[in-house]
């Protein structure tokens, strides 16, 4: 039995590790998907849609993994939590994966096009966005709900941000039509990049509730819109 | 150990009809939203907007059950692979009335500018995401994965129309200036479409990966672009 558990425990800890690193993976996808579009580079385009099938592994060898910790351990309590939660986790990081590849076909779109702006705004909405799945995921592996709380706080202002360059971007359309197209593309990416950041509140609300069984969703501020 | 099993496969029929109960809510706040858009009725946006609320309620009671299951019977093979499926399923679901409301509230907005055109295409998207939904928690609930197989093909023609509402509405908002913010709001409404089969999607691949252990995610075409 000892060594049962004790299984159980690495079991446990490499799935989290490769949850991380799916994590870390996830969030280069973006890094790089907004640098395509700021630098105007179809190279990095490319890569960033090349970078997505890694992403679909591990998504697959992490859900198998959750389901063999289930079924040969049958967890309890804190752990039952915690598995389930990496279900959920791992379909979360795969969904910022797809983001980042419709970020980077919007960036090759929008290349076809003079730059509307200099764009600002939407490469802080990227850091943000990293940040907040970073420390999602670190608050998941240390079980810090302070962080997860800190996660959740986070998403306005992403939410301000979108709103702001919607505005920005509106007054430009309305100015000049030869802008429409390659400002609809930057509307979409900045709500691209809003949905990640709804990815990471999802990642936080599953830490809090795996520490106290606690349901913060549906309290927290609306999200998703 | 009879009784135990009864009782499991009782537990399990609930959790079910809860799903079902809940696929059925959140169809019809999706038929509504669009409904609300069309008539330009700001009765039917509130009423929208109002039946979040027991779709969260149900959210939290479901993934209670999904837990429950979890913990106390141990499930293996089918079983196990049945009630993860429903935390996921779930969470879809939860996912497709927020999308509702994210749809009303456009509605709200669109109704404040003349209308750009007579809306075809969105409601006839709207129909589509509609009956995918359905048809896959009927898929679910059957273990059909012919059902579930049909509702993935369904995807396709939700991403012609969604292309080609993008291209008459950019358009229009070329012609015509006044028209671009109240077209953008009808793209957005047809990203959001496109998202609820999306939705409608995942809970078919579920299906087909409940009955047949068989991983057809990342196989299908790409989604959520």
């Amino acid at each position: 039995m000892e060594q049962r558990v004790r299984h159980f425990q690495e079991e446990l800890d490499a799935l989290q590790a490769r949850l991380l690193e799916m994590g870390g993976l996830a969030e280069e996808e973006v890094r790089l998907a907004v640098k395509a579009l700021v630098e105007r580079d179809s190279a990095v385009v490319d890569h960033v849609i090349r970078g997505d099938a890694p992403l679909n592994s591990l998504h697959i060898e992490i859900d198998n993994r959750c389901f063999t910790l289930l079924a040969l351990h049958q967890p309890m309590a804190a752990d039952l939590r915690t598995i389930v939660s990496a279900v959920k986790i791992n379909t979360d990081l795969e969904r910022v994966g797809d983001l980042a590849v419709n970020i980077a076909e919007a960036a090759r779109r929008y290349a076809q096009h003079p730059p509307v702006k200099r764009l600002i705004d939407i490469p802080q909405m990227a850091r943000i966005a990293q940040s907040m799945l970073r420390d999602a995921l670190d608050a998941f592996v240390r079980r810090d709900t302070d962080l997860a709380q800190k996660v959740l706080n986070e998403d306005d202002k992403l939410d301000a941000l979108k709103t702001q360059i919607f505005r920005e971007l509106l007054t430009y359309m309305l100015q000049d039509p030869a802008t429409i197209e390659p400002a609809l593309d930057l509307i979409l990416v900045s709500r691209h990049l809003e949905r990640i950041g709804d990815h990471a509140t999802n990642i936080a609300e599953d830490v809090i509730f795996i520490v106290s069984a606690r349901d913060v969703r549906h309290h927290a501020a609306d999200q998703g819109r």
